[in-house]
């Protein structure tokens, strides 16, 4: 069968009230669907995107050569099966690839947001995919499937909405961002913010897009080297030179260091700027025990079926951040989750990359 | 006994002959002396130092606050005993401290050398050194002991001149720099190239001091994440917000970031940013196997008593790194070498706080 993607842009003109007290008034949210939505609309799955990741995550568009970022996991046949389940992924709200962002026109004016758009959070993004749903009358999904800032997504769905989703699987993530996350971001902030071309944000994204910004390509440097591991370093770049000729040696450029330049710059191509500011905010500030007592008294909240899933390579999220909550939900008495570690040194970027290594968890999942 | 703290300027006008083949002439060395050399020139410590440090490794100026970087451990009836020993720090070539390095006159003119300095590598660094010894009558010293880079150049010593130091104590380094150090300092690289006020090397020294440059702040706050260790930042700021008072929690600063901040900031004031890029190129290019068939090869020049000290929680220079030197000496059947991994979890810069976990090393290799 096809995968039958289809995009829509939602309209909202209802306030969305965000954690922090301020109003989004009107917006719009982005969101992708593959497969089918049966009868009785029982066979929803929903999928979450990371930090520079967006509503496109299976299948491939006419004009471009590169699928969806999580294409190999979704499909007909594939650990999540179109066939089968009708998947929705949207574009969080504050991001730059169509949802209400930084650089969306603020009404009633046609100029960008800028710095008056409102902090966002990881529990924002989820509400407004919730009001989504409702109006596409989906009340309750089979599951919710997250990476990164995607696991922190369906983690906050899992307390927030306890009776949405049957099934919660959160990967490659954390109950609180830890200090050093926060640091990588830091980095990248800073890098941002001091760039002139970045004109503390009254920038033109068409100029950023042609040059680049070096700033942001700099924090981007920087976030890849929590993306991969020491190990995966190791064996894809070792010590070699990106040319052997001669004074290479003393003189040459590293291929690590022509890897983190070339996705550094490339980055700033085709992500904005002062987004990256504003979903570096929401991961930093993420912390699902906001609002209650306890991390104990979150995870008590959580009623769908769970599995939690960490990569023993991640730099960025510790595979014991997600052993932390095993641990919590074995002391309070939670009989329905599993915690698998998967053995990979491929770093954080292993739940973009290492599907084989945990695509049969989630099929298990699904199925079971 | 008095700590007997001594700076002198050595200038040379031989040429010293760099591995690229190029040279430098004429030259100055700054270096430091403490305690007392005895008749038979037979007490000698010599005392390497790190990437942004100087041969100011011990005692305090009279108009300083802040003690040499190694204070803890230099000086009378402490482990490298100043009573007993004379001790000399020189600061490296290609440094910004006195010796000549990028920013220092390029004669015959006076304007500085900037890009005309020529690539200095580690060993370039120990032959600076060791000519300078020999002017000083020196043929022969009791221990060389550094950490980091400090501790490349003792490894450098230990191989290229083995008949030259009795003992090499080398902690916190490596025998041939990793990726993820070559990435951690392309981060910095390219954010102090990038910045505009760096002016393409040809910035005011006075204006960057006074002002700060932001590329090179941004680039030391990612090389402050590869000197804490995860279980430090976590115990150190948590994720505590640098102040606690009502909204902080959605809009407030993390300790971790204020951290980062300052001491991003601060180092601009006291840090050369083209010496920056120069040493880190060093340190880049550094791998004490250069010139020889393999690690092996090189290794089997060491003669004197070696110790290796890793430090578990080193994202720098990862304690196997220098496991894999002590497997090589085994392996070699080297009988005179020990190596210990220190129990720390502070990260890279354990070899410059965690002194009480490993000065009775030094002590019993000095003594013993």
């Amino acid at each position: 069968m096809s995968l039958n993607l289809k995009t829509y842009t939602e309209h909202f003109t209802n306030p969305l009230y965000l954690e922090s007290g301020r109003i989004l008034e009107p917006y719009d949210i982005v969101y992708e669907t593959y497969g089918t939505l049966n009868k009785d609309k029982s066979n929803v799955i929903v999928i979450c995107h990371a930090l520079t990741g967006s509503h496109h995550c299976a299948g491939t568009y006419e004009k471009d050569t590169k699928a969806g970022w999580w294409d190999g996991l979704i499909g007909s046949k594939k650990a999540i099966d179109t066939d089968k389940y009708f998947v929705i992924c949207t574009n969080v709200i504050g991001s730059c690839f169509g949802s209400t962002g930084a650089m969306s026109p603020r009404p009633p004016y046609e100029q960008p947001y800028r710095y008056k758009f409102p902090v966002v959070t990881i529990k924002d993004m989820v509400k407004a995919q919730r009001i989504l749903f409702d109006k596409l009358d989906i009340h309750r999904v089979e599951a919710i499937i997250g990476g990164s800032m995607g696991g922190m997504q369906a983690l906050q769905f899992a307390i927030h909405y306890p009776n949405f989703a049957k099934k919660i699987i959160a990967m490659a993530t954390t109950h609180a961002t830890q200090p050093w996350a926060i640091a990588f971001n830091k980095v990248a902030q800073e890098a941002i913010l001091k760039d002139p071309d970045f004109k503390q944000g009254y920038y033109d994204p068409d100029v950023i897009k042609e040059q680049g910004l070096s700033g942001m390509a700099v924090g981007r440097m920087a976030g890849h080297i929590s993306f991969l591991s020491q190990d995966s370093m190791k064996e894809k770049f070792g010590r070699e030179y990106k040319r052997t000729d001669g004074l290479y040696e003393l003189f040459g450029k590293f291929q690590v260091e022509s890897y983190l330049e070339y996705n550094g710059y490339n980055f700033t191509k085709w992500f904005d700027p002062l987004t990256y500011l504003y979903i570096t905010k929401a991961i930093n500030i993420y912390d699902i025990s906001r609002g209650f007592d306890s991390l104990q008294e979150a995870m008590k909240k959580i009623t769908a079926q769970l599995m939690l899933i960490s990569f023993k390579g991640d730099m960025l999220f510790k595979n014991f951040e997600m052993k932390e909550m095993a641990d919590v939900l074995k002391n309070i008495g939670n009989k329905n989750h599993t915690y698998i570690d998967i053995n990979s040194n491929y770093g954080h970027d292993a739940f973009l990359v290492e599907l084989d290594k945990f695509e049969h968890h989630i099929k298990d999942m699904l199925n079971g």
